[in-house]
């Protein structure tokens, strides 16, 4: 179903943006798993965000467990995390409910479910759904951190600014991730300048899963590609994905894209990582690379044209409400906890293959 | 599980690239859907390529039904195609069994199957695997048609050449499927350049599905995004794909990036399409449009640096076999049908939302 | 995963006994359904059981709807609903965390879940997680009726008491439903007799689903027999099903088994119904018919004969707690629930079938 | 998909009675797995069945592998076994086409497919299919025995014939495997008995997983109950299944159908094994029980009452054409297939639990 995601585990969403709470149930995870709840509750402030950059509703989300924890271990059945709406405010959409927001799901969902579907916030489609995908990718991240896998990520770009350099540890344990942090600063004042403006930037985060072991991931359509790309867009915005040299390696030849093997203390590397880590849909034991491209948050102050649905003629809008100059730093924890379950999921499987 | 796709229908992919068969079972298909097999054999002919452009091995691909088809007509039950492998040649790659060629999946495949994978021209892994999956979306294609959606795609880039102007049912139908038929011979051009020297080039592949109506797709982990990358990711040698303006959307402001709604002939229509034809994952109405980025043929015909897995050391081989210098133009059509499953497949599951 | 059901639709139950909340998250649902949430309380009230013949734990089950109900009317997105656990007294069940209750689960959940299990009440293999069974089961057999389809049930036996006549829907609708009032006294004697003996009672429940078109359902193992036997053997306690002339109908020969056909009001019928409604996995149009056999209530106030998983020596318990000398009246709601999701999803399948 | 069964593994079914062939798909096999094709050709042999109480249609099925094996070891990589139908006699079936024959699929399926289904022999809907549910299944049961687990059955009953004693290796060896010889002679003659009258029986097959280890199965919907019922209903015929003491043990009381637990040679078991070796759809590592029922085959030679379709009116047919008076002995060895299936998913289910 939709909202479920997952072969050897399964992650369910639930929620509206404005109901009484978002949540997920996450099944197939082991028995006897420690689960780090403040840790967790760190993870999901990640994903609320600085108060300058992000939308002033407050989401200090703080997991409630329904079922499958106990004194902090999980159970190894259905883990059910709630977490409540606060600050709900829906008096601020519902005078949109027939004129969609241009770039938001307003229309499609209309469409899709004859006007019985919740309008306020993008009901379903809202990107208030990433907390309960963070619940469910945050403890999948703490179960890889105790095999040894890590999963990183930093900002890209924001508009037309791009980072330099690599991304490291260290940069990706930056409160606005980025390798270069002059140009994290030209990035956070592209977006407050496009918040200035009433309007909005987009831009690109790299992910990398260190640690996979090689072997790792399935073929034909269980690679890790389609996995994780699964995963990734289902957090609202991501427009695009790469894995390795992805659209710039389709510009080289054979002979500069492909990665040699070689030795190294008893294990086989690669020279470069054009692949992205992954050959055939399976780890080669390289990081696992890959980037997503976000839109610019569809929800921008100036007057923009639509239609009124009921009326069947067109109209201009002013979103109030409150919104995002840009999503891209809340967004880098929910690409974190998308590639967590994708890899996850696919190291579960990787244990129906053990030799008896 | 991994050689299978689909959630309203579903199809399976089986075989090996020197095994007696390649073939698919597809299930879901209503009953009384005529199936044009001679079609079919054009779209497989497609995918077998141009003989100066791809590999000497020849692909004659004659679809044998073995179940679900009577007098040409779809009985409802699990639709089975079988593609004999012929003029196989094992022998060709018997002494890369412990040498992996870089760029392929044969080290993966090596660790994830222990050795017992069949290593012959990749396997299950190998690109012969697509003429199933051509089988099975070029009979979604044709379902498509009668319900007047198309699927329309054309070659963006060889390597550094670009194809100018847009995509066009004219442009679509070209043996090598350019908007400016200059380009597409610099792009040619490219490809024997490439084959010349011995090595190989990648380029990006653009696909249209059009008259898909509004409302078609799901939230979160069922948009069309999800789908189709799932699919398209099934492709080897893809490496990244993007929806509308995608990554170069991700540089715009929103107000530049949003399409504005409007009122047509008493359609709702966008002006522009930077959303690719998908919000929130449904279906606009517009043109669903997405560009797949694919990676240069990793077999060269250059010494290229391995390692041997037996002896653990560092060696270097030379690829003999075949190979095709550039397969964007076969990948065209593989393209076109993963994008018709993933459609199909989402269009069924539409119809489980009709009113009673 | 083992907590879900469904194809078209989908349940995922969690909880566990004496933890916060039992729930069910149900995808697949329409928009624009109305959901009476008054019934679905009496229909949840039915399976908390008549105070004397249950225990003495009362459930009255509210259910919290968490996302997916906006005005009472389905969204399309996934339904969740939370009920509460109350009066929840673990320390019960301390004692016995290193000494399974005989015919419980508590054994090999130790096994499977290497202790981690919540032992308090059989933990999610309690019967109260049938409690999110019904919740799930109500809204469907809510959606069945407004297609004309009822779901009726009643007690075949209890013990060795059986009921005689016909199951109708005056039967159906009795607080202890039964065709023949005077054998349902028996049986409620039965069950008292065991209660005073501190022991317990089995059954047999008996299913009816009326106003099933003919067509739904799938072949092999998607039939109706599948899909219903999937879902009625996860509520814990049944042992066996049977449709149609079931165990029975082995007994016969093929001329006395095989239901005739025959033209009824412009209709196809059968003579008989000895297929349960049911032949090929595909319904007939025919009442489909089942008998589901319920075990006695493992728990019983005897002392009984165990193990200390702990010592790994032999032990003797008696159970304190509370529990039901029969819990066959609570499961018949519980049966109905299983078999209005089975159907559901059937029926949902059977759209995607819609000629254009 | 409705052809497909399993969760850790899945088996795709394909073909029709009279079509080129029938085959099955099998995914999730772990490499390195040698399998036994000789003895596979025995298992399919021994659902052929013995020519004097079996259809006079010859069914030397030898399985063809497409896909997934080499050197008779596995790949890793989907299974495809094809087994060509041989001596189809279609035109036996032609003037049936409108008149479905009572007690089969021939009336539901031209209903759901609207005609469009394969009509020759009962289509997809055919016993014949179980041919290719062997070849799957029997692949598991080798697999399953390397792990020290074996999987009995023997005929309970045949019309009204019932066998004496206990399932033993011994009696599940014989050709016609009873426990008492004797009650096996009663039954083939009841079988032939039937025949000459030109008539059918039914009857009750019981089955038994030794060596299964404690722990594999899980709770709710993915019991071992649940599975193993899924799988078998796929058989066609079957209308009932028990496990252990099942519709008997709901006349017992509590007292009565609790196993006691106890220790042995430092192994917890069970005295008794009235919960057929599962509690909370768990294995207790005691045998896995269940008997399944087996409808009279619907086939008989008397004049037989039924509708035509296109004329809507009662006509009566007599079925000329190939059936088994009894499918009881043939469907063992299906009974077997369907159970190791399951149990086999189950346990590759299992491994993900393991701890790190």
């Amino acid at each position: 179903m939709s909202s479920s995601y997952g072969e050897n585990l399964e992650v369910t969403l639930f929620g509206e943006s404005h109901g009484p709470a978002v949540g997920m149930t996450l099944q197939g995870i082991p028995a006897g798993e420690a689960v780090d709840t403040e840790e967790l509750c760190r993870f999901l402030a990640r994903r609320s965000g600085a108060p300058e950059l992000s939308t002033a509703r407050r989401e200090e989300d703080v997991p409630e467990f329904m079922s499958g924890l106990r004194d902090g271990v999980t159970c190894g059945t259905p883990l059910t995390v709630v977490l409540r709406n606060r600050d709900v405010r829906s008096g601020d959409y519902e005078e949109l409910k027939n004129r969609p927001r241009p770039g938001h799901a307003d229309y499609t969902a209309a469409v899709k479910y004859r006007g019985f579907q919740d309008p306020a916030g993008g009901g379903h489609a809202s990107g208030r759904l990433t907390a309960a995908l963070c619940a469910a990718g945050g403890i999948c991240l703490q179960l890889l951190r105790k095999e040894g896998i890590r999963v990183l990520s930093r900002i890209v770009s924001v508009g037309t600014v791009s980072d330099r350099g690599e991304l490291t540890e260290e940069a990706a344990a930056r409160p606005f991730p980025t390798a270069d942090e002059e140009r994290g600063s030209a990035m956070r004042e592209e977006i407050l300048r496009a918040k200035e403006a009433g309007d909005s930037v987009g831009g690109v985060i790299e992910c990398e899963i260190r640690g996979l072991p090689a072997g790792v991931g399935d073929p034909i359509f269980g690679g890790l590609e389609n996995r994780i790309a699964r995963a990734v867009f289902g957090i609202p915005g991501i427009k695009g994905i790469e894995f390795g040299s992805g659209f710039a390696g389709s510009t080289l030849r054979g002979s500069e894209n492909n990665d040699s093997f070689r030795m190294e203390d008893g294990q086989v590397v690669t020279a470069a990582n054009h692949a992205g880590g992954i050959l055939g849909g399976i780890s080669t034991g390289m990081p696992v690379v890959f980037r997503a491209a976000v839109k610019p948050t569809p929800s921008i102050s100036a007057e923009q044209e639509t239609v009124d649905l009921s009326a069947g003629e067109n109209v201009t809008i002013r979103i109030r409400g409150r919104h995002d100059p840009c999503i891209v730093p809340r967004a880098v924890p929910c690409v974190e906890a998308a590639a967590a379950l994708a890899v996850f999921d696919a190291l579960l499987g990787r244990r129906k293959e053990t030799v008896r």
